[in-house]
């Protein structure tokens, strides 16, 4: 299988989960303590520590990660006995989805288990924090992500440009589809590409400016694959630029806001989260780029008039980003908060407007990405 | 033009707006002013008064509208002038988006605007609820919607089913997308339907039931448009229900929580907004009927298990709803709002995945909408 381009389109050599595979796992965990039960022993399982002490910064492989830390969970231990109940409930049904072929929202998944214990008052389940705490462990000790085990995530944000993807029996492409896209449902993991014709993916930080850059045709005339997350990346979003890179081998290219929550959508995408440290392999891209919004395009692009003050609330944001170590130790990020400090200023994608409508496409991203004006 | 089940595609009937007679309405605005300056007459204008006791609720019509109150805008005048200044940019701005072909955001529209006055420190525009406000002026005064002006609502919300859609020189169906949908853009003034086969749409309010229903097949199985605005519904999502309903006459059915958020995204749908009331023929959809969740479905069903308990919150917001004289005066929804409060719980969309994840699409829904079993 190849795109327009003669790429090869690498969906057999990408280690893809199947179904067969999800259901040995998650069996695996049940007939594991059925063992232990009939050997007569209290039936336990360990989960990796997800505390902020467990978590390290991978220098070599540019990515967040969890340490060794594990923990126990015992049937027979008061303190774990409800844990462990709602842990092999979830389990059991995730069974249930992936071999019913359905997918569940996190909330549906709390609906569907919820019921009083036979001959008491109490709930399996009384929020659904409680299954996502159980689900978060689950994803964590069977490294399977919430996905892959049919729980879906908020479907959110778009994807325009050329692009041919198959899914539930469906196939369909991601341009001509006037001007809006295709939502990217919670659930990507069942997507096969069978056609690609751009040399890069773009991450747009809103939906205005996805419009702007629908309208004005840029995945055309810069061949690129548009695709926006509404703001911070929601899971599905950023699995499936995940996979868009892992299987079409293309860049990923940042374009964000000027502004410490800008710089933050563009660490995760690249180096994964904080949150889901445990997950950045099968999230993050680390050669993500970003082409801007910067410090520096204010003198550039004379953009002064345009920008806008920092609240309190900013220059705390900046003040911790500083601490994180990927951009602590890279002087190039180092620099761009520093300078968003001292100047005091943030600038907004939108901002490029004050030139013209058509000046981002026409001149600011050609310009940036043909001479890879990146930071890094 | 029909649809596959001969209805007609009333396009041509009903009233759109061409970029010829807004650019006419808008031409008429500054003609006017010249006018009045040519006559040596201060230049003003007259704007409809948009607070609480120029709203009206028009029990005849069922919907939310302005009173007479008009307010005078001068240009001599201290406290309008710079009011009147950004009104006429705004209005010129317009007129070459729509000259140009172009659309912007809202915030697009406000760095687009933004510069320094010659021979002053004083801005065009300080921040977007400046532009926002007289946008709002503008959209009022003129009875003209700022989408209609190319100025884009927030893109949010998909529609999934069989529906052809021709918009900006593409064509293409909201069927046979996998598990996403069709993006609904923040502009649809300019789609046009080409075809359509179903019987009624459903409006549903949150992204994890849609997913459900693409799922299920929904939309074949009941014969329906799927659509969603993920919690309340944005302008762009409420214009293209309007502009469906109108062109394809076809019921429009609400499908939200059972709470009093559920509610008030009915009654906006169906009644108008009060920030907009000036805008309700445009959006609202009189006829809009309600599936569910009712407070009754929890006995019916057996739910009471997989309510939640109400908070202060919600309690307030009851009581401010039965205030409403859309609710006040009507038996059905004071019974609704009465029977919340009386138990204390409210109930989610989602609640029916305890009975099983089919429900909703094999039992709820069907049952309900066959024997129409609307709250109205």
């Amino acid at each position: 299988m190849t795109d327009s381009k003669g790429k090869a389109l690498s969906n057999s050599k990408e280690k893809v989960l199947s179904n067969e595979e999800i259901l040995n796992s998650l069996s695996s965990f049940g007939k594991n303590m059925v063992d232990q039960i009939k050997n007569e022993e209290p039936p336990k399982f360990f989960v990796p520590t997800r505390t902020q002490t467990n978590i390290r910064y991978d220098e070599e492989k540019r990515l967040l990660r969890l340490g060794e830390g594990k923990s126990e969970r015992k049937f027979i231990n008061a303190a774990h006995t409800r844990k462990f109940m709602q842990t092999t409930m979830v389990a059991s049904a995730c069974m249930s989805y992936v071999n019913a072929e359905k997918t569940v929202g996190k909330r549906e998944l709390y609906y569907n288990l919820k019921h009083s214990l036979p001959n008491s008052k109490e709930n399996t389940f009384d929020d659904d924090t409680e299954s996502g705490s159980v689900l978060d462990d689950l994803e964590c000790s069977l490294d399977i992500l919430r996905s892959q085990l049919h729980v879906n995530a908020k479907g959110r944000g778009s994807v325009y440009g050329d692009i041919t993807i198959k899914q539930a029996g469906d196939e369909f492409n991601c341009s001509g589809l006037g001007r809006g896209g295709w939502l990217i449902p919670g659930n990507v993991e069942d997507i096969e590409i069978t056609n690609c014709n751009a040399d890069f993916i773009l991450a747009i930080e809103n939906d205005a400016m996805m419009s702007r850059l629908i309208e004005e045709k840029t995945w055309k005339s810069l061949g690129c694959i548009l695709v926006t997350g509404e703001g911070m990346f929601p899971r599905g979003v950023r699995r499936f630029l995940k996979i868009l890179y892992e299987r079409l081998k293309l860049p990923v290219i940042t374009f964000v806001d000027g502004d410490p929550y800008g710089f933050y959508i563009y660490s995760v995408l690249k180096y994964g989260s904080i949150n889901l440290a445990h997950l950045s392999d099968k999230y993050a891209v680390p050669t993500a780029k970003y082409v801007g919004m910067t410090m520096d395009d204010i003198e550039t692009y004379n953009l002064k008039n345009v920008t806008e003050k920092l609240k309190d609330i900013d220059r705390n944001r900046i003040n911790e980003e500083m601490r994180y170590p990927w951009f602590k130790n890279n002087p190039v990020w180092l620099r761009q908060l520093k300078l968003m400090a001292e100047k005091g200023i943030r600038i907004e994608q939108q901002a490029l407007a004050n030139k013209s409508l058509e000046f981002v496409a026409s001149t600011y991203l050609p310009e940036k990405i043909e001479n890879e004006m990146f930071l890094d």
